[in-house]
């Protein structure tokens, strides 16, 4: 589990407390509930409760390490607000504007007009100041590397690549023109328009000795991590949508496009040009045809082809089926 | 409507008049008929004509405005050529070969050897000195951007971005890696090689509020423009063919390839992997599913899926009975 | 036929000859043969045999100038040490393995740590020492231009483009964000790794007058070439895998990819987002239609449709059939 300080990559934009959260929003509050007054430090998703931090839901599903920590919840249900669990909680209307309206608030990031990095200039690659790069890795020419960025041992960086908001172990090697850590596609389908953007505050993390091709891009999570596990081989322009998580030894053929909030299980096999909707799960051992599109989850061990992906043989059988009939 | 001046993007390589291209095309003319002589400054297409133009045309289809406009029509359509109706018109053998003759001896652009653009270099990235960038944009590192582009106020210009033969209005985002304004492709099926490319002298326009993902290819017009419509945002690794025309609130998933001339209305919702046949339209509200091969013109508020891509419900059903036969 | 050094784009780290490279692999030798003892500069594959080289194999099927010239035969195939033809062959235990550290520790390449290579700032671009790039060549802006690199005249590289280990004839266009000569994705897919790729150790030749678009990737051989033939135009986004032979006058839409050692004859047209399997050959003037998955070899002439890709025919009777049934 890959510890990190999420103010490395996104600083906060002023010191910020829970009344001034309610205060800024309150033309959407419906009710509010205060215990305690805390500074806002952090964000928190439903799959990890942090300290200090603000959270949103819909539902009351918050992982059970809730009481010992201050956090601010803020939801649009009712019935969650109603019970007394929470010792801060904000009723509002429109949860999906007040989490852009606090988050752009709070935190800087790359989609605000006024998140200018300073870089340095070394070999010919621009690195930030706040990157922490071991010297034994090789970043290539015209490379830039963000802000709170960590690169491993000998990795290598091949050129033209953007590396944002992101943790690299060792030996990664990252192609020519591939993209990492960039914004994730997270918005209200309802509400478009680049400012509609729901703000993605997540990191990706690149495990030892993965192998990245050339114009690929990896987006980071929206509040967690977008994650590669160790071993993995990817090839060339692949897309990885934010909050993906992908096991160890994995092999990805080019073309590839993983939505966001897949889980990948360990020695996952997929061919070229595969697409996946969000938010399903891939067993481990499972092999993946070329050109297949997954619509749903997959057990452990399987082997599936077509679209939508059916286990191979019966995506043998249908094609011979067509073919016989008359 | 965008109004911009051609020769900002595509400067005229000298004086040229109708007369004058009488004779560069010589070897090819079949006949021709002067009116008054008068020079070329720009270029119309069927669906725009524009004072003082050459126009390329097989058929008579020639916008309503033509009476009270100097240009000079060629054509390898005797019929054209025989009714009255023109002013100033050639009849040529081999249209496309023509074409290409005259564009490249008329403008520079970048397909063309000698057009070496000058740049300053400006927070590490290359501005052309006649591009427009508005004060407040922020514009990343390793960043092209090309003669005559206009960008707006608020843009948001990511790490490694090339922009050519383009104009943005306000609040636009583009991602990292990701290409606006490159060439078109476009030429003759029997002719091809780097050198017959047909000349592509269209621009891209991009309208407010639009988010663009990394590593996307957004082609220039061929003699029209591009233009991708207020709020639309599309995702990583899309590509965007020449002379498309996209709507208001259009959302693309990553890896859609749009081919050249799709008209999309409206508040489209188009899935990840989607491809298009050129020369269709797609109505307002429609929903494509990811992985469609959408083949034919749809009508409004239709949702399809498939390749050839039908009606969704259609496409399920077809997936039923296949699985169910025997 | 071209015909290259490929030390001047993988310089040998040191002298190295056939008793050293016994000791080097020693743990994995089975057996081993010597007549002479000869220093390694080179890779053979079973393709073309060359002077002083290595080759492994598994197989026989060695070229027929085998016997005039010296070479260091590695394999894994009993028979293959038993029969006398060799005059010098190891034979060893796990050949990928064996295959990645010998290549390893003869070359450089740059998927090695320490393969920093030196260049010069040329107009805002960086172009290797060790390149030959015509004069009349017109780089674009932030290029990188690998070792060995060899650029024919009128070129147009426009901008972000990274090129290596690659050889272009003249009148080559390539647009912009596009890598050409990057690693292929070749290892032995039960030992993944970023430390376990093999060696790729090929290059990329591009032909007179080839177009290529934005955002593409063309891999360079694993020990050969991978080759585009002249006149071929390519759209933006596609992906050409390692050993990928393309011969004249092809054309190939967006966003297609070919896998790995794919054969393609002249004068062959390719929709977008076509997908193929690997180690297939596709014949002379053959069609292949839009989002086609080629499963198989084609022979020339033939227009084909869908996934897996059959007569064009058939496809379209496939879907009327489908439509039909109840």
């Amino acid at each position: 589990m890959i510890n990190y300080d999420r103010r490395s990559f996104f600083p906060l934009k002023k010191k910020i407390n829970t009344t001034d959260i309610s205060s800024l929003i309150f033309q959407h509050v419906l009710d509010k509930k205060f215990t305690n007054i805390f500074e806002i430090l952090d964000l928190s998703s439903l799959r990890k409760l942090r300290k200090n931090s603000v959270i949103f839901s819909n539902n009351n599903l918050l992982p059970s390490e809730s009481k010992n920590i201050n956090f601010l919840l803020i939801t649009d249900n009712f019935k969650l607000f109603k019970n007394n669990t929470y010792k801060n909680i904000i009723l509002v209307k429109n949860l999906s504007h007040v989490y852009n309206l606090i988050l752009n608030a709070i935190f800087i990031h790359e989609d605000n007009i006024n998140d200018k990095i300073k870089y340095k200039s070394v070999n010919d690659s621009y690195l930030c100041d706040q990157s922490l790069i071991d010297k034994s890795a090789n970043i290539g020419i015209n490379c830039v590397i963000g802000r709170g960025v960590i690169i491993g041992k000998n990795c290598i960086i091949k050129n033209n690549v953007v590396i944002k908001n992101s943790i690299l172990g060792d030996n990664v090697v990252i192609s020519d023109n591939t993209t990492i850590g960039s914004t994730g596609f997270g918005f209200n389908i309802n509400n478009m328009g680049s400012k509609n953007l729901s703000p993605q505050l997540g990191i990706v993390v690149i495990n030892d000795n993965v192998h990245i091709g050339s114009n690929c891009t990896i987006d980071r999570g929206k509040i967690d991590e977008t994650i590669i596990g160790q071993n993995c081989m990817l090839d060339n322009l692949i897309h990885i949508g934010h909050n993906v998580i992908i096991g160890k030894n994995v092999c990805i053929a080019a073309q590839t496009g993983i939505s966001g909030s897949v889980i990948i299980g360990d020695n996952v096999i997929i061919g070229g040009q595969v697409g996946m909707t969000g938010h399903i799960t891939i067993g481990n051992n499972v092999k993946i045809a070329a050109k297949s599109g997954v619509t749903k989850s997959i057990p452990n061990n399987m082997t599936v082809a077509g679209f939508p992906a059916v286990n191979i043989n019966e995506w043998k059988r249908n094609i011979i089926k067509i073919k016989k009939w008359k």
